[in-house]
C-alpha cells in the first residue's frame, strides 16, 4: 500500500510500504477513508522535534474496518470507525479514569510499542493495535459531507474540548483563546458549547478570524505581548477572563496566557510545550491554575460524536484544504507556511 | 503598646511601639486576644526572604474591636473578630469572585500600602485598614477553649482548605499531603471534611503524625524522594492518588508532589514557593494540573466559622505551644528547630 514517510526534515513523500495485517489477536486493519495533517506533525517536519531516520507519520484518521483479530469485541468488518491520536486498551485504571493518553498499554501511531509497531495515519490502511479499546465505531455509515466533522474527533475537536474542560469553562464563563490553529478554533467552539458567554480569540489571520467568528468568538484581538495583554484586560473589566485556553505551546503564547487571565482563573493548555514555561511565583501570587496536556480525546469521542451526527456540532470547517494523499508534501508546505489551517488527505486520489 | 519587631534575621524582640489609632474612616482598632507564628514568618526570620531593616511581623490574630472609623459598617466596639492574613476591601471584582488575596486594594499586615501602614499581628493591638472588608465578626463572644480553633481561621485552616478545594478533592477522592506543618495538618483535616476517602500524609515526626491521624490521615509515609514516590504509587493501586496537596514550597516537596500524583490528577499547592518549580513537559505528558497560591482565606472564614463554633471542626490542635507575647523569640526558635508545630502567642502575659 501507499503511505506517507518523513525521510528527513522537510522531505516528505508517499511511498510503497508493506500492507498491514493482523499480527496480534487484539489488532484490526482499517482502510483509511480520510486522514489529515496536524500542527504537531510540523515539529518533526521542521526538524524541531528530532526523529531518527525515515518515519511513518500521521495520527488522525477515519475509515472502515477491513479485518479484525480474534479477540476484538465491539467492532465488525465494515464498521466505520474514528481513531483517536493515541492507542489505548480502554480497560486499565487510567483509561477507566478517562486519561487514555496515559494508558498503561499506551501506544503511538507509527511508533514501536508493547503491541508492535502500528502503521501511522497518513496512508491507505492501518494496523490498529488494541483495536477494541482504541477505535470508536460510528453506528451507521456516515454521510460523506460529515467526514470532515468526524475526522476532527481524532484530535483537534477533542483537544480544543479538553482545553476548555480542564480550564473549568461553564455557563457564563469569560474565555480567551490563544492560538488560531485548528485546535485554537476548536477551543472557541468547545468553550461556547460548554456555555461560555464571551469568547475572545487572539488572531492576525483574516481567514482564521472568520472561522473563529463562525464558531462563536465575539471578539478578535490582533495585538500580542504586553499590548495584547492590556487589550485583553481592558475587554474583561480590567481584570481579565476567567479562563485562557493556550493552544500553541511556545514561550510567548504561554506568557500571553499567564499575563491575560484574571487572578483566581485557569489556564487550560494543550499546545505541546516547545519553549513554554510555567512561572510559579506569578501563578502562586495570583492563584492562577494550569491544567492540560496531551488530550485524552478517546474519552470525549462518544459524547461529541452524538452531536456531530445530529448536526449540532460542526467543527469540520477547520479543514480549508483537501488533497489526494499523493500530494501530502504540498499539504505540509501549505500548513508550514500557514497558507492552510488544516489539510484533509484522501487516499485513492479523489479529492 | 508592645509589639514584635524582627530587627534582623534571627533577632526578634518585643518592643514599645506607637499605639494604634484610627487614621482613615475605614479603619478599626483591634485589641489582640491571641496571635501566632506562621511557618512563612520563618523565611524572613531565617534571612531567606530579605527584609529591609527592622520590621513588624505577624499576620494571624483574633481580638476585640476597640474603636471603629466613621465609614465602617458591620462591626461594633466590643465585637470579637477574626483577621485573615491579608487586607481586602471585600467589594472589588476580585473579592466578589472570592480572590481576596488579589484584591485591587490589597494590603499586607505591617507593610506600607494604599491605606497606610497597618500594624502587624504579633502585638497587643492592631490598626486594621479596610476593616469592614477584612475582618469577620464572630456572632457571640467565644468560649476561650475555642480560641485556638478560631485563630486557625486566620490562615492555616483556610490555607489547608484552599489546597484541598483547588485540587478538586471531593467525596471518594484519594489524597496525599506533602508537608506536616500546621498547613499540611490542616490540609489533612480539610481533605477529609470534603469527603476524601483515603488521606496519606508524608511525615517523619511522631508528634505531627499523631495530629495527622487525629485529623483523619489513614496512613503515614516516612520515605522521601524516589523511595517516597514508589511507596505512594504502591499505596494507590500503582498509579498514585487523585490529588496531592503540596504544603511546603521547596524544590524537593514539589518534585514529590509531581512524581506522586496519578496521571490526570491535580496538585493543590499552598507552600510559598522557595525553590519549587513546575516541570511543564512532565505535567503536560501526564495531564497533571496545578492550582493554588496565596490562599484567599477571607472567603472561606464564614463557612468554616460555623463549623468551628458548632464544634464540628477542631483544627486548633495544630497549636502545640502557647507562650506569652514577650516570649516570642522562644516561639520562633522552637518553630525554627521544628520543636513546635505552631506557637500561639497571648499578649498580656497570661499563657
Amino acid at each position: 500500500m501507499k503511505a506517507t514517510v518523513l525521510r528527513a526534515p522537510g522531505d516528505i513523500v508517499v511511498e510503497d510500504v508493506p500492507d498491514p495485517r493482523i499480527e496480534l489477536p487484539t489488532d484490526a486493519v482499517v482502510r483509511v477513508t480520510a486522514a489529515c495533517i496536524c500542527g504537531s506533525d510540523l515539529w518533526p517536519y521542521r526538524g524541531v522535534a528530532e526523529r531518527p531516520g525515515p518515519v511513518r507519520i500521521g495520527h488522525e484518521f477515519v475509515g472502515v474496518v477491513e479485518e479484525v483479530g480474534n479477540d476484538v469485541r465491539g467492532l465488525s468488518v465494515g464498521s466505520f470507525v474514528i481513531a483517536p491520536f493515541t492507542i489505548s486498551d480502554g480497560t486499565c485504571p487510567l483509561c477507566v479514569r478517562g486519561v487514555h493518553t496515559s494508558c498503561l498499554s499506551r501506544g503511538n501511531w507509527g511508533t514501536p510499542g508493547a503491541t508492535g509497531t502500528s502503521d501511522a495515519g497518513q496512508g491507505e490502511a492501518v494496523r490498529v493495535p488494541l483495536a477494541a479499546g482504541t477505535l470508536v465505531p460510528v453506528p451507521e455509515a456516515p454521510d460523506p459531507a460529515q467526514l470532515p466533522d468526524l475526522l476532527t474527533l481524532s484530535d483537534v475537536m477533542g483537544t480544543g474540548h479538553h482545553a476548555a474542560l480542564v480550564a473549568g469553562v461553564r455557563p457564563g464563563s469569560s474565555v480567551v483563546v490563544v492560538g488560531d490553529g485548528a485546535v485554537g478554533l476548536c477551543a472557541v467552539l468547545a468553550a461556547r458549547r460548554l456555555g461560555a458567554e464571551q469568547v475572545v480569540v487572539m488572531s492576525r489571520h483574516a481567514s482564521r478570524q472568520a472561522i473563529a467568528r463562525t464558531f462563536g468568538a465575539s471578539e478578535v484581538v490582533e495585538e500580542r505581548g504586553e499590548e495584547g495583554i492590556a487589550r485583553i484586560k481592558d475587554l474583561f473589566g480590567g481584570i481579565g477572563p476567567d479562563a485562557v485556553l493556550e493552544c500553541v505551546g511556545t514561550k510567548e503564547s504561554m506568557q500571553q496566557a499567564v499575563g491575560s487571565v484574571r487572578p483566581g482563573g485557569m489556564i487550560g493548555y494543550v499546545g505541546a510545550p516547545y519553549g513554554a514555561e510555567l512561572p510559579i511565583r506569578q501563578l502562586f501570587g495570583d492563584n492562577i491554575g494550569v491544567r492540560g496536556g496531551v488530550a485524552p480525546v478517546r474519552s470525549y469521542i462518544p459524547e461529541l460524536l452524538t452531536e456531530v451526527l445530529s448536526g449540532d456540532l460542526r467543527p469540520g470547517a477547520v479543514f480549508d484544504s483537501t488533497l489526494p494523499l499523493e500530494d501530502v508534501a504540498q499539504g505540509y508546505a501549505a500548513m508550514d507556511a500557514r497558507e492552510a489551517v488544516k489539510v484533509l488527505l484522501v487516499p485513492g486520489g479523489a479529492a
